[in-house]
């Protein structure tokens, strides 16, 4: 297999280390933080036994796993020989472009430079390097280890050629890449997430619906096909003839709706004390970290589902 | 348990009928084309076996299920001693405002009666009905016996006490319902869906995204978390001190996207004939049937996996 470099070894650039180092390739770890990379790798060694637990190493070792993350110190050392840079650093314009300069005069010539940034545009931090041509945004939903949607974003300078490398390593890592055509605010998938966090934060604020119905519909409802097919697999099949047969049907209801939607919700407005108190009471500040530990265990069983329904059923 | 009726067999009325049926209720089927309840029964009776191999009765066998389906012509034979009436007329103003005003005139004086209209809000045709402080809608996500969704909506004067009791009843059969506070277009649900799929066709019009990386960043991405949380809870658990935490990082990223949606794709306009193309591609026009029934599949078995990582993980 192929050495990868991580730069920033925060939670986006371990887990990311994850996702590379069980697919079998050398990773090597690296942060302006000398410490960092040490923290990133114990950290990564607490996870293994679960993920072992749950059939999320490929079969490897939680060992082998482990003996695949080099720490380091030294940037040279860290970028020799690597075919892929993924970058995560703070998400500061001037840090991005710094480091996009300094990882493209380091790195070997033909390797892919990545960045992880979900709030920077590709072009913003990448138009003043000179191989502009080998960088691109590779925006994961964290953790990229159980969630394998990764958006990939070009500049107006990206070349195809590094699109089309890059989607076919995180392929073969198992990620499921979204080609981006062209870079906008948000990409896709915060865009989405943001319109309909947008309609939810309004029916709450508007007395409509409470926090926890809001979920329902969604945990219990929409999401359940969205988790296996996606929004336009679900309208495709939802109608006798397909998508054109649904939109002939619903668009006009759909349609009707849009000028109850031209109002922004102030999110961090009074709503966010009803929003709060809601959540409080569900799950106190105290027991979130709890929560969250149970949320991932759910993401884990839930990947394994898919995994097994995909065999059984198909895809 | 108690006798409800189904008022109206197309593929609303028998999904409900079995959501009752396999909860122990017995379930008359009324339909104003004398043929069609013995139809729907005979449908339901084909279903019963893949019901039955996912552990989706309740325990109980397809006889005892089938059995509690009755189908009658007699409109005062079907709202016989009933609880609970659900209507599943045609989506036409004009038919239910009859329906209702029919249902309400011959209904026993204590029983709720509710309708599953995705399109009618509940004041538009109950307002003439005497005993309209029973009426209500109760709107599912089709087929209910798979997806625990519905949306209770009250009219302005349906009583606290129909809302409460409607409420218990679809708990008690296994649903999960949405406490509207009051009425609006779309509802909950397909607010939420048409804020979403907005944001989806603009996306594809604008040329950032193919149908297909639409689909991937929610199936593959959002909708993993969403499946078993909700979006909340997903923002909840997504900061470390919580939703205030999360607002207050992220709020100002998805309030700069505004701007840029504030444009309606037109569902049917050109795009439409992109969007069939790419989906004619990966299910042709001759396999939507079969892919429908790779669907309902995937669905049972995700409800299968979620029952039993509620159990053993918590929910």
């Amino acid at each position: 297999m192929s050495r990868v470099a991580i730069i920033g070894t925060g939670f986006i650039g371990r887990a990311w280390a994850i996702s590379f180092a069980r697919a079998g390739h050398d990773v090597a770890l690296w942060d302006q933080a000398p410490d960092a990379p040490t923290q990133a790798r114990d950290y990564i060694a607490g996870l293994l036994p679960d993920l072992a637990a749950n059939d999320l190493l490929n079969g490897h070792s939680q060992d082998a796993v482990l003996q695949r993350l080099r720490v380091t110190t030294d940037i040279d050392d860290a970028l020799d020989g690597v075919i892929h840079i993924q970058e995560n650093t703070p998400e500061k314009l001037e840090i991005k472009m710094k480091v996009f300069s300094m990882l493209d005069e380091k790195a070997p010539k033909d390797a892919i430079i990545a960045s992880s940034t979900s709030a920077l545009l590709p072009s913003a931090f990448t138009a003043h390097v000179e191989g502009r041509h080998r960088c691109l945004v590779v925006h994961p939903i964290n953790p990229p280890y159980l969630v394998p949607a990764a958006e990939l974003v070009p500049a107006p300078w990206t070349s195809p050629e590094t699109v089309e490398r890059t989607a076919a390593l995180f392929r073969s890592i198992g990620q499921a890449p979204l080609m981006m055509k062209k870079e906008i605010d948000g990409f896709i998938m915060n865009r989405l997430q943001g319109a309909l966090l947008e309609e939810a934060f309004r029916l709450v604020e508007d007395g409509y619906a409470s926090v926890e119905d809001v979920d329902i519909g969604i945990r219990d409802g929409l999401a359940l096909r969205w988790s296996f097919m996606g929004p336009f697999e679900t309208i495709d099949l939802n109608a006798p003839s397909g998508i054109r047969d649904y939109v002939e049907r619903y668009e006009g209801i759909y349609s009707g709706l849009w000028p109850s939607t031209q109002r922004r919700a102030e999110w961090g407005g009074p709503v966010l004390d009803q929003i709060e108190r809601d959540r409080r009471e569900r799950v106190p500040a105290e027991k979130l970290k709890e929560r969250q530990e149970w949320r991932d265990r759910r993401l884990m069983a839930l990947i394994a589902h898919k995994r097994e329904a995909s065999r059984k059923i198909g895809s």
